[in-house]
């Protein structure tokens, strides 16, 4: 298995057997590495069509990059930063969609807290086998993810269904870190005092729904960017 | 559980115990229903935040609904219609989160095809116990529903990588049906061949990921919609 990070953690298909698994399995239970069983259809799904033979692994994120010098990096290459931050992001699917947008929409990098999650570790960075990550995945806390921002300079915009305007009414070209919140809480309060805009996703008034998937959310935001910037 | 259709099969939390569970795994048994244990984070996603108590049921949709019907109820309304077409969308989280875009983004009904998937139907709706679906899945074969779409002067937009102009540029603001291809393949030819006009969403050429999720996509078109309607 290739992996940029150090191996938190396996997903293995329920049905997948064999020596080869098998040894796997022996391999993580010495390691102390948790091993979880789930239908295919979820390695399918994780991997984005990448070929995973069964098995997924989550490893950590480039522990070499921190926000401070990637957004040195983007000054120094002449561009205008584009990070996202996640707090709370909890499901290792909507990571996984929310990558993939980053890569094709242009993200210089990912924050995600330093605390842990529920059961997989919420900021693990996902690795199919044979795919590498275009997008760095940074592990800061949010505060000091802040901190740094408005030290650089850029725009902090957070998302929220009681945002002052539409996203689509805000101005997203320039140097910016959009902030999304928990699948079920959104945003803290302590986060939202902290940005500079909130925004919200308009919805149809008679809908019982009250939000949208988190990766959903997210690419709304960074693919308005895409189209402000034309 | 309330499912507004047939339950097809069940997911349940892989560490979920108890008198209850026991009786509904005797029940799925003996009415011949797929079950199938899962972490407890995938329920938690596929429900979107709603009380799963460790179990969600798969129904089939609202049988009693046709597309042509649909069309006609929207026509009577006096709005015009936005439909939905998924082709081979095969993962249960994707129908999920594009349902709950669909809902707040105003859509009329989903088409998905007749034919059954891999693992799970890809062609169920997916009920959260104590949730109901605000937006109709119609079960038709894809060609069927481009014939009914065309007769009703709607207008099909496919997507794909290789479409003629950005999603941005298209006016979306008329009776519209999107047809969004499948996780892996993309769209079909012959389905591609029946569209009034294919449109992509730009990607960063640099990028090492050729597609995005499908559930982003549809929410890229359904929102660039409502952008445009304003």
């Amino acid at each position: 298995m290739r992996a940029s990070g150090r191996v938190r953690a396996l997903w293995i298909d329920e049905r997948a057997k064999g020596a080869k698994i098998d040894a796997l399995r022996t391999e993580a239970a010495e390691a102390g590495l948790p091993v979880t069983d789930v239908p295919r259809a979820v390695l399918d799904e994780i991997s984005e069509g990448a070929v995973h033979n069964g098995v997924v692994g989550f490893a950590d994120g480039l522990a070499s990059t921190s926000l401070r010098r990637l957004l040195d990096d983007v000054a120094r290459a002449g561009e205008f930063p584009c990070i996202v931050l996640l707090d709370q992001v909890q499901y290792e699917q909507n990571l996984g969609a929310i990558l993939r947008t980053a890569a094709a929409s242009g993200v210089h990098g990912i924050v995600v807290p330093t605390r842990r999650g529920a059961s997989l570790s919420p900021t693990a960075q996902r690795i199919a086998m044979g795919g590498a990550e275009e997008v760095p995945v940074i592990r800061e806390g949010m505060m000091s993810a802040l901190a740094t921002l408005r030290r650089a300079g850029v725009r902090v915009v957070g998302t929220d269904a009681h945002g002052e305007r539409a996203y689509t009414d805000e101005d997203l070209t320039g140097p910016l870190a959009i902030v999304m919140g928990g699948e079920d809480r959104g945003l803290s309060s302590a986060i939202a005092e902290r940005c500079d805009a909130i925004v919200r996703i308009p919805m149809r008034p008679s809908a019982a729904v009250t939000s949208l998937n988190v990766s959903v959310s997210t690419a709304l935001l960074l693919y308005e960017r895409v189209r402000q910037l034309g």
